[in-house]
């Protein structure tokens, strides 16, 4: 390794959270982060995040004592802020669609959802007991007296922005940093407050636009895959980098074969925006599902009600082995993936990170 | 100024273009690049670019005089490469609302174009009588032999790609760089040969991809504003920048005064993708017509058909000093424009360059 070499602002910052690199690993909920990957990156010296917006405050609970039990070092949990659902019913059609792939696969016809058996509040209650230090939250901003009482226990508190307009609200509510969530980024977008639909900002204009307009560090994220990516971001003015994709075909991930299979395929790989999954805009790679369902796309309904019917489907396709009904969420630099441990990946980002800041300040 | 600071691969590309700062102006034709902005881009150190691929070969035998006379530095030219046009007769509908737009402005309803009076090898033989030292193209590739020819002439040959395919067949082609458009950049999308509609990569994830592809010096843009984008695309691995946004606002640029000053509006920036005014993908600033075409979207006819016509409206539009349906093309870093002469942006391009990876090496 060559030393802290970040500049000082950057330097501040990762001392502040306790980290030894400025590398977040991007909390991806519904299996990629798992505990065991969570604490091979804070292990390394980078920053890992549970992402567990979709479990029950006992599994939220359960993750947290297995990261803690393999890692001393700081990492992070990140929530979903709860949406205003909607009443609606799905249309025929869309059910129809989704019971036709749900005998398919042999597998129940989609359910309506209950009402949630937990609240917001009880999945954070969990993080807060556990004193985690690093919470981070997407779609939405939660109370600003809920955000003052974390800042007051010492939590780094960091809220997700899709454009400038959301990041300066969450300055406001007092977040202690902002991703700025740039169009290149996999899995769904944080959108919240945009006054113009789902914002997609590529990160090269997003980032110093966020930077410029608020006080708070900003992260950058979205098609961050190396070094090359990490040095640009750190040019943009961000103070540290989230990565989501490098890190799904790392070996503690938890991603299905199939999964892994399409990141880690030899051809160019094209990602697509989709709310054929969850009713919320995600990128990932295509399959028959959201081919298929490209065809309904007018009568999807709105997250979280989407996600709830589609998830037998996604799981039993899990279970089969097969990509064809799994959200295969990829970011633009998918094709730059890297089967390697965590540790080897953090290593060899932060080496040639150095070797970019190097090479392009060679003649200075 | 500090020097030739910049690394050796673009030290090197830079001297054989025999410019001093690895920044062209893009060509942005129907307007903005001016004979006089292209010179003064060029007389700053940076490479000036005319947009002609709309101009008559008379015309672009005028223009590169004026060129000529303003600067005895390098600039280039820049053609659109011939599309085959579809026979297709546009829909009544969107006859009708181009008409009552020409009625509301009192100016004729939009004809049928006829068959053009000139070729691109028309066009083209005017920049090679001229011995311009740089030409780029966009929406395809010219023939292989035509390429080869420029090039036997000591011809810098640039084309334009949108994702890692099409840079592989422009390499193949025989150019000399590249431009990757990002997702981020204004105006009209260069893609020719995607199998996947119109890609919108940003340029974190579209650079270094191409960088690892290509051999050739690949040009970084869309979203580049100032020294932080030019430093990011650096540490991409770029060989150097294309600008267009950023030089939009210059004294020297062509820019009704209604689109300039959506520019430089203190408000944020949000642009659009949209076919209205031509039939193909281009990045605007919203107006009156982008919003009422978006209800025709499925019947607009393909390029060039609705950009033939679209013209006397926006013409009209321009005339009467009025935006509803002028194209107010812009980048997604529009929010960045600043109002400078060109050897001033320039200079302060260079200037923050150097700071921003003076500042990020600080502690190597």
């Amino acid at each position: 390794m060559q030393g802290n070499f970040w500049p000082d602002h950057i330097r501040r910052l990762i001392e502040q959270i306790g980290m030894e690199h400025p590398i977040i690993q991007a909390p991806m909920a519904g299996g990629p982060s798992t505990a065991e990957l969570v604490a091979s990156v804070s292990n390394s010296g980078a920053l890992g995040f549970l992402g567990v917006g979709y479990l029950t405050p006992e599994q939220i609970d359960l993750e947290i004592r297995k990261v803690k039990e393999l890692t001393n070092r700081p990492f992070g949990v990140n929530l979903f802020v709860p949406e205003i659902s909607e009443a609606a019913k799905p249309s025929d059609k869309v059910l129809n669609c989704l019971q036709e792939f749900s005998n398919e696969l042999g597998i129940d016809p989609p359910q309506m959802p209950g009402p949630p058996k937990y609240s917001f509040e009880d999945q954070l209650s969990v993080i807060i007991d556990h004193k985690v230090p690093v919470f981070s939250f997407t779609f939405g901003i939660p109370d600003k007296a809920l955000i003052r009482d974390l800042i007051e226990r010492d939590v780094f508190v960091i809220g997700t922005a899709t454009c400038v307009e959301e990041g300066v609200l969450l300055e406001e509510a007092g977040c202690s940093a902002i991703v700025a969530q740039g169009s290149e980024a996999g899995g769904h977008r944080g959108t919240f407050g945009s006054t113009e639909g789902t914002p997609m900002i590529g990160g090269l204009a997003l980032v110093p636009q966020l930077v410029d307009k608020v006080e708070i560090p900003v992260i950058a994220s979205g098609g961050i895959m190396d070094g090359r990516g990490i040095a640009a971001s750190v040019a943009l003015g961000a103070s540290t980098v989230q990565m989501g994709t490098a890190f799904l075909c790392c070996e503690e991930a938890g991603v299905p074969g199939p999964w892994l299979d399409s990141l880690l395929s030899s051809k160019d790989i094209s990602t697509v925006l989709t709310r054929a999954f969850s009713g919320k805009y995600a990128r990932g790679i295509k399959n028959r599902f959201i081919d298929e369902m490209s065809l309904l796309e007018d009568e999807i309904p709105n997250y979280p009600l989407q996600n709830s019917l589609t998830r037998s489907l996604r799981n039993a396709s899990k279970d089969k082995g097969d990509s064809d009904f799994m959200s295969l969420w990829a970011g633009q630099g998918a094709a730059m993936s890297r089967k390697l441990t965590a540790q080897e990946l953090v290593d060899a980002l932060v080496s040639e990170t150095y070797q970019v800041l190097k090479s392009i300040g060679t003649n200075l």
